[in-house]
């Protein structure tokens, strides 16, 4: 950063630079921003990520993030105990909880199966999936990984982790997405899309 | 923020999505990368807000951003002392500064005069301004408010403002932005930079 800026001006810009999608500029507006508001509405905000980082664990078992072990969705009464759906990050669980159409339990295996960049089998809380497995109930696991190559990987890999157990595996659906020009669609989405179409 | 989220993960999520730029799907990556992260780099962000808030302060003098009163800028030996450059936001210092060209003072005015929105003349440091010009010493005031209706209307209020005390007033130039073509230049910019033409 520039010597022209006070240090502490200077070193909050370095650290919005650190998140993932803000670029320099976006890091000096945000950073200026906080300088304009009231202290108060800056140190909400600084308040809130401490908070997080101390209060923020994993559910024993299914790994999300949450202010409880059980968390809620593990903890609640309400949800089908039947189903595990399995997700690469936290986050997955949000997008998915959104639809509100799903009622069964979660499973995060923090990442996706990567051995190009160091990520193997036993970083993966896949071993945990398993036992979850093994412990009985489970009739249907419903792979949610994401569609990309590793995210095709990992679902692989935990196919055949779970085969033995004789349940049903399910992928989610690979196709268009709504409200999309077919001219638009690249190759590997219109195959997936081909090879998946159903009767109607 | 829907309720299946832990109430940190929700505070952070909101307080992110209170920062100018960032949509809920950003406040969410941004929550979900700081839980991801080691503590300690997480906390190196709250901590750079808090001391931002607890350090920074305004120069008595051109009110600029500062750790000390008055600025580097303004107690640093090898300023020329006689221009002053005229801005909006303590920001617009950054981006001059980047330059390197400008070797005078500045006058952060904080903010544009729009009456439509409520900022009037007294809400800016304008009687700031010329005080610090009747205070003698200085030849020529650059405004270098944005080129937009309520930086112009600004720029011509200190223009009235200081006309009074005879000395330069200057404008930064208005024309096309350099690497741009003409084809995509808009109308106004382009009458700008008809009328700022210049011999050649």
């Amino acid at each position: 950063m520039p010597q022209f800026l006070a240090e502490p001006i200077a070193r909050l810009i370095d650290e919005f630079g650190k998140l993932p999608g803000i670029g320099p500029k976006t890091a000096q507006r945000l950073t200026f921003f906080l300088l304009r508001q009231p202290a108060g509405e800056a140190l909400a905000l600084a308040d809130a990520i401490a908070e997080v980082k101390e209060k923020i664990i994993f559910c024993g078992r299914c790994f999300n993030l949450s202010a409880t072990d059980p968390c809620h969705i593990c903890a609640s009464e309400s949800r089908d105990r039947t189903r595990l759906c399995v997700v690469e990050e936290p986050l997955d669980i949000l997008v998915l909880e959104k639809t509100g159409i799903y009622k069964g339990l979660y499973h995060v295996l923090h990442g996706s199966f990567s051995p190009m960049e160091g990520i193997l089998e036993d970083d993966l809380k896949i071993a945990e999936l398993v036992e979850r497995v093994k412990q009985g109930g489970v009739d249907e696991v419903i792979v949610a990984t994401n569609a990309t190559v590793e995210g095709e990987a990992t679902a692989n890999l935990v196919r055949v982790r779970l085969r033995p157990f004789g349940i049903r595996i399910t992928r989610l659906a690979q196709g268009l997405p709504i409200g999309s020009d077919l001219e638009y669609a690249d190759d590997y989405t219109l195959s997936r899309a081909l090879e998946g179409r159903r009767e109607y």
